[in-house]
């Protein structure tokens, strides 16, 4: 029988069995610099595959016990029913006891619009991307639009941008999508220079309908529009939530909605990932981007975790994170067109798992989400890599490759294509890093035992960034069931945005706002 | 009288006076959270001045006697000794004892060019500019070339690409240069679409003339210019080292030198940046970039580390990461031109300082250069912010921010502009880490007590952008001379490009080339 949500806030994972014995061998992880370490036996054991990728990970400290016990803890901490449970509509989101979002949390529902809708979530999805469709093929045949600038931030930004920009191999032709998220005017400014607005599409972004930056940056932008003798409504698009404050069909074109259980980091699959990019890689594209995800979220309902690949990866993490004790982990695609996925995996998981109390309001005794970091390799080969071979820092890496590029505009160099250079790089990577070597002159020497994995698929299409999109969605969801903490809200921006709106008040002209520590500051700033 | 080589490299940090005074004083830091903790008084002492810049630190964990005992760390580890050193041409790359590169650390004369040259560095420097204002000039008067395309990767590419960025709003009407680094080919064939290939310079950077990724991409772009029936050495440029491969002027239409003295990180001011800066900027904001990073130079010669920028951020840095603990540091600018800056960053301390042993060979028993990372606010504050406030992860921020916008194009919405929204905001960080808030709801609390420093000048130009440059070099440099380990190599590159070879040339038909272990990766992989 499943559980129910009182059930799991009790599970805390360091009391499980299973915890124990994984605090006992971590005493000896597994040494991956002695000789015949890699052997072919386990580099074909240690290997998962769904969805497209195949989940290597034999360069991991871990044994076959150590996988055994983070099954084990996955089973005692209950992590695909309560996969189950977000996807069938719980109120996942809140913190037992206290006040706190409460919220149903349903982004898998924005790519289940396959089959016929089974709930009101369904329904809704299948609405807003029928929507969609009408309006694309409205603009299709009107064939005025050429350019659509995206006015959001957070999950209104990255993700869509981060998706935008890897699938440039199937841009539609004479479409371009643009970004503006900062509140720093020379953002817009930017962002406006060289574009005909006469041509262009503005989608703004928000759910709450009250994100200072977006109504702010829907402002400049719209006074440009009018500068230039346009009509925001004829050019403005929204998406946001039901009922809010840009909940106002009048005021543009054409709205979108987003629903309260789809959290901003979650959300690049919904409408507001989803305006965008069926724009400016056409309709089809974003379907194939949905049905990938899709592919994925079935893939987590896996109840083995060697062949379930998000929740595998979510647990050779916590090997990572809580028994071997490292506080970031590096993401490292070997694809420059994912040149700014990191970014957004950054934000999904940092913002949410970068908590310290449980799903009961209590302080947990353990580590939870790591910092996340990274850029495309090769790239960073020839940067940060020094560091994470031969610094005393251990950096788990998380590497991800593509056997195909995808724009296939390659040739051969010295008897390999550049294709291969990258992929030979890649494994380089992860074998230099586990196995080390020795030398007599002491610089030259590189510790090994570095964990890391490979996630690889045959090419970057709009499918495989979809499964792979959702394949860390998942792994951040898992983190934090096993967690035991509430990875859907995001408390912690909620100080600064108060202190923010006081030094906004002194700037009004409220000179009472500021305590002495305020106003010395901004002296001090010059300001 | 100055010391010499032979001399500083025989100080342990760990064994100095200051250093156990700092020890001592680690116990009890400095508390944020007090109320009255960010006095006036503080805030007004805890600041410090130059070249355009005013670095705040009041929000840093620290005391006067703990500025004091790193004053005094640094003056016992002879820091701005080390660095006159380097400005002087003292041999300061190399490692006592054992086979390493043995060269000069001379990239401050690369902006050492206002007054006579007073060594054969200058000298050199001066030529290559005097050159490179010949060729533009020819390029202006002949009006043919709207775009520039740098092939370049690691120091070759980030400097340049970040400052180029930065400095959008001083673009040269009717220019744009592009960067190519991956050794993925869809980087290269994404940066060429849309391009008119006669009217495009390319200009291939590598010191070495030997780096795999730039070689490739040079003959990938030199097949479409061929393809377009148009002569590359008509549109090639190059920089390299004097007697590199590359340097061969017959391939080129003109050749520029950078030389073994000046480390790729550290190299955006020499011909690497300079041949791309001034095609799209203009020489004359060039020249400012090299007039501001100038005057941070000098800054870093003065002897009282609490006026000395960079020695001052460095001292923090180590209080930051050796008595306090914190694995990684965040750089934040509140700027969304500096929006690759921090992944420049992020290779001059990763690759400078991500080092395990000392100037004599041997381990050093403390740990050295940090994990950077950073994104721009406001954007991060809707990404990762909330891991930096609420988890359990302490992260020393560096914020940077301008008290004007670079394009200026602003307006007031709801009574404030966009810039001082900006600014509030990054005020507002500063001070939520340091003083957090305590609250019924446990979800809410804020532990505080999170370290940061603010970082500003008035407004990002030309100049600024040079001091900004400067300032994180000199910060990555006296960090190195305190820990006495040699910031300007990176052995720890080598082994992944020796193993990449062996997976080439298994590609390329060798089934001899890779071990059993090898070739189960590539048969998990799929390849």
């Amino acid at each position: 029988m499943p559980p129910t949500f009182d059930e799991i806030v009790e599970i805390d994972p360091e009391q499980t069995p299973a915890w124990l014995d994984l605090t006992a061998l971590a005493d000896t992880p597994f040494d991956l610099t002695i000789s015949g370490a890699l052997s072919p036996e386990r580099v074909e054991e240690m290997k998962a595959s769904a969805a497209g990728f195949s989940l290597l990970y034999a360069t991991e400290r871990v044994t076959k016990d150590v996988v055994d016990a983070l099954s084990l803890l996955a089973g005692q901490t209950r992590a695909v029913d309560q996969f189950e449970m977000m996807m069938h509509g719980e109120v996942m989101n809140r913190v037992k006891g206290h006040e706190s979002e409460r919220r149903q949390v349903l982004h898998t529902a924005s790519r289940d619009v396959f089959g016929a809708p089974s709930s009101e979530a369904l329904r809704k999805s299948q609405a807003q991307l029928d929507r969609l469709k009408r309006f694309l093929a409205e603009a299709d045949e009107e064939g005025r639009f050429t350019d659509l600038v995206q006015v959001g931030i957070g999950g209104s930004d990255l993700g869509p941008r981060a998706l935008y920009l890897a699938l440039q191999g199937y841009a539609k032709k004479g479409r371009r999508v643009h970004f503006v998220s900062n509140v720093d005017p020379d953002d817009a400014a930017q962002v406006l220079r060289g574009l005909d607005l006469s041509r262009t599409l503005v989608n703004v972004v928000s759910k709450s309908g009250t994100t200072l930056e977006t109504l702010t940056n829907e402002r400049l932008v719209a006074a440009q529009f009018t500068k230039a003798g346009l009509d925001p409504k004829e050019h403005f698009l929204a998406v946001t939530a039901e009922g809010s404050p840009m909940d106002n069909p009048a005021r543009y074109r054409r709205s979108f909605h987003m629903y309260d259980y789809i959290g901003g980091r979650f959300s690049a699959t919904s409408m507001v990932g989803g305006v965008a990019l069926a724009f400016g890689l056409g309709c089809e594209n974003f379907l194939g981007l949905l049905r990938g995800a899709r592919e994925m979220d079935l893939n987590a309902l896996e109840r083995e975790p060697r062949k379930n690949l998000a929740l595998l990866a979510a647990l050779l993490g916590i090997w990572n994170r809580n028994f071997l004790g490292y506080p970031t982990v590096a993401i490292l695609p070997y694809s420059q067109m994912l040149v700014r996925f990191v970014a957004h995996l950054q934000q999904l998981d940092m913002e949410s798992n970068g908590k310290r109390i449980n799903r009961r309001g209590e302080a947990v005794p353990y580590a939870t989400g790591p910092i996340v970091w990274g850029e495309p390799g090769t790239n960073g080969q020839h940067a940060f890599y020094q560091l994470i071979h031969q610094s005393q820092t251990v950096i788990p890496c998380e590497f991800i490759g593509f056997r195909r590029s995808q724009m296939g505009e390659d040739m051969d160099v010295e008897g390999t294509t550049s294709q291969q250079k990258l992929l030979a790089n890649l494994l380089a990577q992860a074998v230099a890093l586990a196995t080390g070597k020795s030398d007599e002159n002491p610089n030259r020497v590189f510790p090994g035992n570095r964990p890391s994995s490979i996630l690889i698929a045959d090419k970057l299409t709009p499918s495989t960034l979809g499964a792979l999109l959702a394949y860390y969605e998942h792994k951040v969801a898992f983190q934090g069931f096993l967690w035991n903490i509430n990875s859907f809200d995001q408390e912690g921006v909620q100080l600064g945005k108060v202190l923010a709106n006081k030094f906004l008040a002194h700037f009004k002209g409220d000179r009472k706002a500021l305590g002495p520590a305020e106003r010395a500051l901004l002296k001090a700033a010059g300001l």
